[in-house]
């Protein structure tokens, strides 16, 4: 029987991690490890200068193997693999992150960051999101998708280092699957300077997001013409392209 | 006069940003925001659950352009840019890191992740590391070629897109300096489980870091050869050579 690590970035009471169970209960034994409180925006973090612990849930969403954790989403990828299953599981899936994962968000993104970190372990990993934030989002429609892509994985495996950044529009009326480049887009930032009851200055942090990509190419493209978008992504960073370029340089 | 952003992922107080600092100082007017504690592993992660609080520090390293901030590596190159500066930069540096940044390791850095931010930005932006994890490594005989490095970037730019990941050996014989690509390696995991004073068990991340990558183009080869490893890294995470095998997929 396949097993497969299940985990999020909004916490393990979000109703997209149970969306996610429910069709991986279909597809195999399942181990759950996902944070405790919501971690939306943590990237890559890992826990390394405090501790982390474990809170067993025996029974959460259908398994004696569901687990929370204190850390962040990649801490549960690797406590996961490393210290609940001791063994490597068949498939990782992260999500259903509630909103958009597509574009740059890939990289500020808990969701896709477990999913990332999964594959560096060598996993066959699936980051999965919705674009639609609200806490009540219908994902009954995507679940037949989510199911299929992630059979797809389980019986082809996907190229080493790859990871798939899966992207479900905010319809009813889904037109099928895009693989997609990630579209290049970016976060205008604006803080939002507020004074506390003491009368010191604090700040959020808001944002509007701009595309500056029309290529039908791309996610964002697939994702506004109601495709679900499916963005093959890898951690080797290097620009390649740029290499030759700095070797003329006069250092 | 070149406008420059300095931060780092070691904290305000941390010894590299004040070496990094006094490099800076001699090529423009300098701004400093680094976070006010250590948030090494932060990756890309950023505030957005919480609130953020910037406290100013005149004269700190020999400006009236000094903040530390609550918040992540990545927040404080937001908040440097949109709500300090108001002005964008000609140069963005983080570093100088205690501790390698090559290879995996730039997936986990605040360090690389805060000059990302800044590539995101469209600014040129290097982070800077040192293969030393002591706090009273010598930093000394690495400025001049943070210097010459930097001045190179002010002088030519980066290609769109393109951030500089630069390591330095810890050697004082320091043979030069390689373009490289990012290495092929992982962390393997392993967790020290502890039990508190009060019974409960936790759980400290350790690892071995394990290098898969012989090629004597990587940053692993240059710096354990006591050269200086500059890799171009970008933020298209796209892995193109998977498009055309997925578009093959029945989905």
């Amino acid at each position: 029987m396949k097993k497969i690590l299940i985990t999020n970035d909004d916490g393990i009471a979000a109703p997209g991690i149970k969306a996610l169970t429910e069709v991986m209960h279909e597809l195999g034994e399942i181990f759950i490890i996902a944070p405790d409180s919501a971690q939306s925006g943590m990237g890559h973090a890992i826990t390394i200068n405090s501790t982390l612990e474990l809170k067993h849930i025996p029974g959460f969403l259908g398994t004696e193997n569901a687990y929370s954790c204190t850390g962040t989403p990649v801490d549960c990828v690797k406590m996961g693999i490393h210290e609940l299953m001791k063994t490597r599981p068949d498939l990782c899936v992260s999500g259903v992150n509630h909103g958009s994962n597509s574009s740059i968000n890939v990289i500020y993104s808990g969701t896709m960051s477990a999913a990332v970190e999964g594959g560096i372990e060598g996993i066959p990993s699936i980051g999965f999101s919705l674009c639609d934030y609200s806490w009540d989002a219908n994902f009954e429609n995507i679940k037949p998708y989510i199911k299929k892509i992630a059979l797809e994985v389980l019986e082809k495996g996907l190229p080493e280092g790859v990871i798939l950044n899966v992207n479900f529009p905010k319809t009813d009326k889904i037109k099928g699957i895009k693989i997609c480049r990630q579209a290049k887009a970016a976060w205008e930032e604006e803080f939002d300077k507020r004074t506390n009851p003491m009368g010191k200055e604090y700040y959020w942090l808001t944002g509007k997001f701009v595309n500056h990509d029309n290529g039908e190419d791309t996610d964002e493209w697939a994702l506004a013409n109601d495709y679900i978008s499916i963005v093959p992504v890898h951690f080797d960073l290097t620009a390649y392209h740029a290499i030759q370029q700095l070797n003329n340089w006069n250092l």
